[in-house]
């Protein structure tokens, strides 16, 4: 790569430390910038440095938010008395785009992974417990993901809530809508039959 | 998308933009940028303000430089009485790896395309006939990508050089090192052949 000039090296280099962007792309990507006008590269550099600085962790549920509290703590028309918890900040967006769930959220930004050496004290646990002893929550649903280290989360949280007087739940597993019995693994077949309802 | 604070939806917006990537690629890029330390955030965006201002092209070959003359102009140990005529900068990189070129180069930052409102106008020819024209010139090789776009310009230059006393050469065709038959095109195969050599 010597052969680029040192300010061009050296976005190269930035752009190939993002996740999922090798070398060759990374290059792409950096010619691109210099075909841009001089106005897009500056919002370009802005957006990276006001995403940085603006956004910060809603007090309450941890969410991502611009400030303050997040849109969704701060709306009165959400069910306050239940949580719904999940581990990043993109599953609070999945779930809202379902248009189903009408309470509040609580991000731990990240799972327990012993592995990782993410233990409960790296996460957002502490203050899920603080807002549960303040009272007020019927009902926490566990919405980690239905991998192991989400499932053992999930495992974990439940125990630690069992001495406040509120329901746990946990998110339904089975065959997903539109999928086919024929491609679904041996344990979510499994889940679905045990879960099975009266129709 | 509505549920990422406004700088956030800002970023990944700039991503998106980006060629080849998408938007949940984008989402993930905007991610690991709030994942890094302030300062880490400030090189990535310096980077990319540095890379648009800092990176101009050399007055004589157009190839990408930091200011003044390129690398490969500046050199005394470079041939100056070749010229490689090459597409875009990212080539010669590609030709400076194979070590075998001891000339210099000229950039035309594209190539002649109808297609794309592209015309020899657009590009650097008008300097490149000004090199050759200032004398000292013995040969100039056409290194235009093999395809229609490339093999056109290549023509059009030729055809534009004839009246100097230059000679113009083309990248030899033919099966790809470590390639094989079994999968190479007809249009190559034929080319290999027509361009066989003695053993």
């Amino acid at each position: 790569m010597e052969y680029f000039p040192a300010p061009l090296e050296k976005l190269v280099e930035q752009f190939a430390r993002l996740p999922g962007i090798g070398g060759k792309s990374a290059q792409r990507l950096a010619f691109h910038v210099l075909s841009l006008t001089e106005e897009e590269a500056r919002e370009f550099a802005d957006a990276i440095l006001e995403a940085k600085r603006g956004v910060t962790t809603c007090p309450v549920c941890r969410n991502l938010t611009a400030g303050g509290l997040c849109p969704i703590c701060a709306s009165p028309r959400r069910d306050e008395s239940t949580i719904c918890v999940v581990a990043d900040p993109r599953d609070v967006m999945a779930i809202e785009r379902a248009r189903e769930y009408n309470g509040r959220y609580h991000v731990l930004h990240g799972v327990i992974s012993p592995m990782n050496h993410v233990g409960p004290d790296d996460l957002e646990i502490k203050s899920l417990v603080e807002r549960v002893d303040q009272g007020n929550i019927k009902e926490v649903i566990m919405a980690t993901n239905p991998d192991t280290e989400g499932e053992a989360t999930a495992m974990y949280l439940a125990r630690l809530l069992k001495p406040f007087d509120v329901r746990v739940t946990r998110l339904a597993y089975g065959i997903p809508v539109g999928g086919h019995l024929e491609f679904a693994d041996d344990a979510t077949l499994m889940r679905a039959l045990e879960g099975r309802r009266e129709l």
